[in-house]
């Protein structure tokens, strides 16, 4: 059984976009991600989707409006919603969800990325 | 849809070892708990457990060995391990386990907390 800390996890990977799993518990998933400038618009069809904000800000774009999360904040988005997370400068944020979800949903674009990279 | 703000929320409950639910991820519930001093060892047999350290410290007694975590350090505590948490002072928790689960586990104690209570 062993800690983890998010500060030092976040220091193991530069790379945008592309969420890094440091925990499961039973079949979910704990993922890092560094996120900057524009994602895609996308959905999740099967199951609702946790952002929470370690470090910075960031804006998740829905189709009535747009919601600014900042550092110490969390959102649920719930399944079949379109949206689209954007941040001005780069943000640290920690993703929940189930083991299996690709980061684009519904889509398949140069953003996908691969499942399961654990650090 | 309403992003959540955990300082905002920790402000609304002065209750020590008694959980609040906050959000919803399909059918798993995130909730904040204030703790000080001792819990009771304790397990729970179908699931697994994420103790995230908002601010403070606290420790997890295990059989073979007591794990510290600070503010910024998660924990899994896989199902079906005995486990104590405790606290010298006030700490300030995220807890993410699936809806309906006991925070006394196995045991029925003066610490068991009602479940559901939302803020």
């Amino acid at each position: 059984m062993k800690k983890i800390n998010f500060k030092n996890k976040f220091q193991k990977f530069t790379d945008q976009w592309s969420p890094k799993v440091i925990a499961e518990l039973n079949d979910y998933q704990f993922k890092l991600v560094k996120i900057q400038n524009d994602f895609i618009w996308h959905e999740h069809n099967d199951t609702d989707e946790v952002f929470i904000v370690m470090d910075g800000e960031m804006f998740i774009e829905f189709e009535a409006e747009t919601i600014k999360l900042e550092k110490g904040e969390m959102i649920v988005v719930p399944k079949g919603t379109k949206h689209r997370p954007y941040a001005n400068d780069e943000a640290s944020i920690m993703l929940v969800e189930p083991r299996g979800i690709v980061n684009t949903g519904d889509k398949i674009d140069e953003l996908t990325a691969p499942n399961d990279q654990w650090i």
